[in-house]
């Protein structure tokens, strides 16, 4: 076949993007046209992919009849050192018309969002278009109808996992609020009092950490179906990361992209969880919708409207939501970063006198209202059980059971290096920026960085008197603590202290 | 200084973006913390430049002192090779927060467009975070006043000619009609009437050429701002690629995300047009609209409430605009593609028996309306010297000595590849869909490969017979010409035939 070049890999980590570099003499880029930014389909007996052409100068470190390929590329397609892939054009993708269309504010049917989930597992449409799409989505430019079917579409494109016609339990945090990390917390509980409940969590989108994030330095979270399946069999329930599954698998596609961009919508928010709890199988979830000025919900109005789209949407494809509404004014306990995060679930887990109160209470207002979801539970009970569950060490033995069948617990590790933040006047602190906040965490580090972030040694309501320790910076490396330190230094919002009156 | 490593060139062409290799063993990656797609600070000297990180794993090509750049970041910072450049964070842009407010629907202010031009000429900005400003501006997204800023901030992003006060007469169609070549007639004339005309043009976004495409098959186009001042000295008009000089120099950082894209909007068009008329010192602005099914223009309301916008966007900023309905179902002239569009240029300039009498016909239309402009001109009489000068060799005399003070005229080439579409039925030609014939060409390699593109062999309203070629299919290589021919094969609405009643 004349289409066909070497493979290898070239050893370069594009973060995902599927790039195949061809050299600039190479008889298939003069045949066929190609050059840079070209879309290129490459077939290897029964697998392809599609990759972005990035063009190399002769004379550098590719030989005319190789082609290299990009990590991800090179695992997607799965080669072997010296295949040889065909290369061709790859087609316009069908659904870049939908993407325009909805660019251009028009509705997009089942149909269309079909097949742009279709086209992304695909690798079919560029970063670009993925870009376009979800900005095309953004805020609330996706109508309740377009909603069901985007959740719908990115269901179906993966697996669901069948309990069998029992109770399934789930919660999930629309996030926003740095610290809340409430899942470990309930999950032990809930699995403890012997209900079901397979989570299944996200790594952070926007945020310094996400459940995932948290959970992998206390334990392995990339477990496939059968090992989820064996643990919640097993135990009651699993904390493990959900991209590792092939469940609603191309919200990992997006998140790819609204990461850098640092934005998301509220319809791709709904489908994304609600196509993620579909896919898992549950029967009953609990949605907390944390409201402040500076969390992802501001107003308790606009937690109503997204409470009513959830519903709704969940209705539409046979899931009972139900909402719950909590403070959102302020951060979590005292962690904010994957591994300071874990040490705060693990104080309250093991009733430390350290434990953070406020993470305390939000787990077991959560764990109560999930018990009392469950049918035949009696209504108002569940809260008293839940603290029960937590005082008795039943949620900590449970905890470290799954923690053991995922793979193994162990303790988060602490940073290297460390900066107090110091207050420049004396007062009460009356208010933290959890944007702001959360910015610096992900400057410092998190959470990419797992024990990088940041460490609250002052809550809302404390007096505190000038140069008492405020917070403490952590992270894995000087670079980035100067560089986070640099950013706290010049934003003096970040906390808000009123100045005792003279 | 510990943050530097030696710059070396990858010789990787990325399409204009930068990106920066680095060994994943650097010191700086592990001291500051970067991994794949962190944005990264590039200094040297008093230059700089902003590259996304892509990371190269130990014993490749890439020793672990030194960082390699992508082509365009390379001519960038301007390197020599083995110069220590200074790596850091990229700093969060400041417009990256507009761009999100924007794709939440919010309107933006004039402080806003301009931090957003100025971070995309600085390359501040990922490709990911311009697709998103692009598709936030979609359709009619941007208002008359979020129009007028942007284009503001576009035009004093560059520089602007000074013509002394002159009367100074521009052009510019709105697209989406292949084939309607009429700049280099429009120009020869006006130029050969006495008239002031620098004609920047752009090169494709969404087309199969842009007049700079086209004009670069008979003469240089890439001329600066001192090369096209002495030419429109000496000739009166030029017709060169804006992209080469500093007009407005943000819409070619657009253009290259619209173009893979394919699509733009409303608000940018009115912007991207006006702002790089305002830069040449353009006094009076002739905006040729073709309206049609296909066109981008799809009906006579669209191209009045676009006139509209234009309009006064245009009086915002000082520009007299006056607007040029025409007829826009169909293709103009024979040729699309950039050298079959220049052929059909020179046929009309030439008064060759084969020139197109639709093309000749619209620009002098187009050229009439212009003269009349000119303040003291004699309205309703520019037609007729455009005829005139048209007919009598002077705008033909005119267009070559432009071309030779632009560097020296040349005929355009031929392709090596063709392949006749032939009508599958008898019956009327009644209509040829712009976007599709244009895809064709596209698919055949142009605008990049010169002379790929289609050549129609049948006009609206001829009576063909069964096995007539309609079509023909240019390409510069037998890859393209078959992907093309496949498209065209498959797509058999392509050209619309009445059947004859039996």
């Amino acid at each position: 076949m004349t289409n066909t070049l070497s493979l290898i890999p070239s050893g370069i980590d594009t973060y995902r993007q599927a790039v195949v570099y061809m050299n600039e003499d190479c008889h298939i880029c003069r045949a066929e046209g190609f050059s840079a930014q070209a879309r290129i389909r490459i077939d290897l007996s029964d697998r392809w992919i599609i990759a972005t052409l990035n063009v190399v100068a002769r004379g550098g470190w590719l030989a005319v009849d190789e082609a290299a390929l990009s990590t991800s590329g090179w695992e997607a397609l799965g080669a072997q050192l010296g295949a040889r892939g065909h290369f061709s054009h790859a087609d316009v993708p069908f659904s870049a018309s939908s993407i325009r269309a909805k660019a251009y504010g028009r509705r997009l049917d089942q149909n269309s969002f079909s097949a742009i989930i279709q086209d992304t597992l695909d690798n079919r449409l560029s970063d670009l278009h993925l870009a376009a799409f979800i900005t095309s989505c953004a805020g609330d430019r996706l109508s309740e109808s377009e909603t069901v079917a985007l959740t719908r579409a990115m269901q179906t494109a993966g697996e669901t996992l069948d309990w069998g016609g029992a109770v399934v339990l789930d919660k999930h945090c629309v996030g926003g609020l740095p610290g809340n990390r409430t899942t470990p917390i309930v999950v032990a509980i809930i699995a403890a009092a012997g209900q079901l409940i397979p989570k299944t969590s996200s790594r952070a989108i926007t945020s310094p950490a996400g459940t995932a994030d948290t959970m992998e330095v206390m334990a392995p979270v990339a477990l496939d179906a059968d090992a989820l399946r064996k643990v919640v069999e097993l135990e009651g329930g699993c904390i493990v990361w959900g991209g590792g599954l092939n469940l609603s698998p191309a919200d990992d596609h997006f998140i790819r992209i609204e990461r850098p961009l640092d934005f998301d919508s509220t319809g791709q928010m709904v489908a994304s969880v609600l196509s993620k709890k579909a896919a898992v199988g549950a029967t009953h979830v609990l949605i907390d919708m944390p409201v402040g000025p500076t969390a992802k919900v501001r107003s308790t109005e606009a937690a109503a409207a997204l409470g009513v789209r959830l519903k709704l949407v969940g209705a539409a494809i046979g899931l009972n939501v139900t909402l719950h509404q909590s403070d959102g004014s302020s951060p979590v306990g005292r962690g904010i970063g994957p591994s300071l995060e874990a040490r705060d679930v693990l104080a309250v887990l093991r009733r430390a006198q350290e434990a953070p109160l406020d993470l305390r209470g939000r787990a077991l207002d959560l764990a109560g209202k999930l018990l009392d979801l469950a049918p035949g539970a009696r209504a108002g009970r569940g809260r008293r059980e839940a603290e029960a569950l937590l005082d008795s060490g039943a949620a900590e033995a449970k905890f470290l059971a799954i923690c053991t069948a995922q793979g193994g617990f162990r303790e988060p590790d602490a940073a290297a290096h460390r900066i107090e933040i110091t207050a420049g006047v004396s007062g009460q602190l009356i208010a933290i920026d959890n944007r702001l906040i959360a910015r610096i965490a992900k400057l410092a580090g998190a959470p990419r960085q797992k024990s990088a972030g940041v460490r609250l040694l002052a809550r809302t309501g404390d007096q505190v008197i000038k140069g008492q320790p405020l917070y403490e910076i952590h992270a894995e490396t000087p670079g980035e603590l100067a560089y986070s330190a640099g950013y706290a230094e010049s934003h003096s919002n970040v906390l808000t202290l009123s100045e005792a009156a003279k």
